[in-house]
């Protein structure tokens, strides 16, 4: 089965996939290695690894190098998070994804964000049009930001939800990614309604995997969070460093960190 | 004062140099906002970063466009670990040193390994030319592995790598790197013998940097700690999130992690 298909069928239920979101190569590898069934990869931690802030901002020719050098050592299928696309031009951001399946990826991310949901869709078509054309039957994993960015009141969020769940759908996605969607009856609603697999974002207050497989939710991602954790644990490391110099912490951290070169070699 | 101006007075003494090494933006911004004088990368994890493993093979043009990154955003002056510079062929280093300044590095590290000890001084001595007509102090470390890949029988050890840092001393040499040298009295007999600042890698067993100092060694690198302090907390977090999907302990994790949107906002 290809990556393609393989990553598709993780999404069919009833198990959750409980997907982490990698920055580079290194990161990545740690992943599947670790049992990942997929790799994601997470647009801010990408940015920030590169020197830039999250938001459309990092050079499109670096993402896709990232890309690809992840795609190179990964032995499980890859999905890029490509924020809004890098452009508002639905021809621009389809050229875009010709070079990210290039890249080695099955599945993207594309976030509506405060931009009009018609735009996205046609963003949407765009993408399924040169993906198709490519030869490859890309996850698309249309994320609405409706509770993320507060698009609307909150007593309308979740019919507004629904109803971009629905449009982007029509356009040629192939799951619905609800960030900031927390509590449980609401993602269950959610699930239930949305006429494509729902993705939900690892948070402090989310339900555990387990509770959101019974919710019916059928994809779970890190977002940052794995980045944070490696990020605060060498913050913590490096004022330690600074400090004394005294390596023995940092050596027995180090215990548990893979071996690369045997990964890599 | 410039960057290599300031990064030969870190070396003078008789402060020691405490030099975190990074192997991307991120970590190298995170290392320069805790207070680090100067950020060194690793040449193993930057390697490792992009899927490569140590020992030569990283690309070079990945090489001049992770330091581009990092010394895009870095307030302090970079050093490179170059490996053995990625050629036997001392012209080819020179180049590849060219662009490691074009990058914006105003120090390299350039390691012997398993080389003929005067393949390494005409090494130096390309890269002091090169780096010359640069119109650049370039901060050269020379690094013998005598120690790390026990080259000479254990008691011909010390002879030998004063006899390498009196030769790379007269090709061009700034400054002598011996790791792996770890025990308290030879470290003291090394800083005293060596004709340039003496640079010793932390490692379990190692002085502190207090100690290193009173001993007249000049520069400690953290080598890969600092990375696997990051990747063991990293494979940590993945098992726990794969195993439950539970977004508690990340999100606590992530309490220390920078904020890299308003860094590189």
């Amino acid at each position: 089965m290809s990556h393609a298909a393989t990553f598709h069928a993780l999404h069919a239920g009833p198990d959750i996939l409980v997907l982490p979101n990698a920055w580079d190569a290194a990161s990545a590898a740690l992943m599947a290695d670790a049992g990942a069934k997929a790799v994601a990869t997470s647009s801010a931690a990408v940015a920030w690894a590169h020197g830039y802030a999250d938001g459309d901002v990092l050079p499109v020719p670096t993402l896709i190098r990232a890309l690809e050098e992840i795609a190179r050592i990964l032995p499980v299928p890859l999905t890029a998070d490509i924020e809004g696309g890098y452009s508002d031009d639905p021809g621009t951001v389809a050229d875009t994804v010709r070079a990210v399946i290039g890249a080695g990826a099955v599945g993207i991310n594309l976030e509506d964000g405060r931009r009009a949901p018609d735009l996205h869709a046609r963003k949407i078509e765009a993408v399924r049009e040169a993906a198709t054309k490519a030869g490859v039957d890309l996850f698309i994993n249309a994320r609405t930001d409706v509770y993320l960015a507060q698009l609307v009141a909150p007593d309308l969020a979740e019919a507004e939800a629904i109803r971009r769940a629905r449009l982007y759908a029509g356009a040629g996605a192939s799951g619905i990614f609800i960030p900031f969607a927390n509590e449980a009856a609401l993602i269950g609603r959610l699930a239930a309604a949305a006429p494509l697999p729902l993705n939900i974002m690892s948070f402090a207050g989310v339900p555990t995997a387990a509770q959101l497989q019974t919710l019916g939710v059928r994809r779970l991602s890190s977002a940052t969070g794995l980045f944070k954790a490696a990020f605060a644990a060498l913050q913590s490391a490096t004022q330690a460093y600074l400090a004394s110099g005294d390596p023995g912490p940092l050596a027995a951290a180090g215990t548990g960190a893979p071996n690369f070169n045997a990964r890599f070699g």
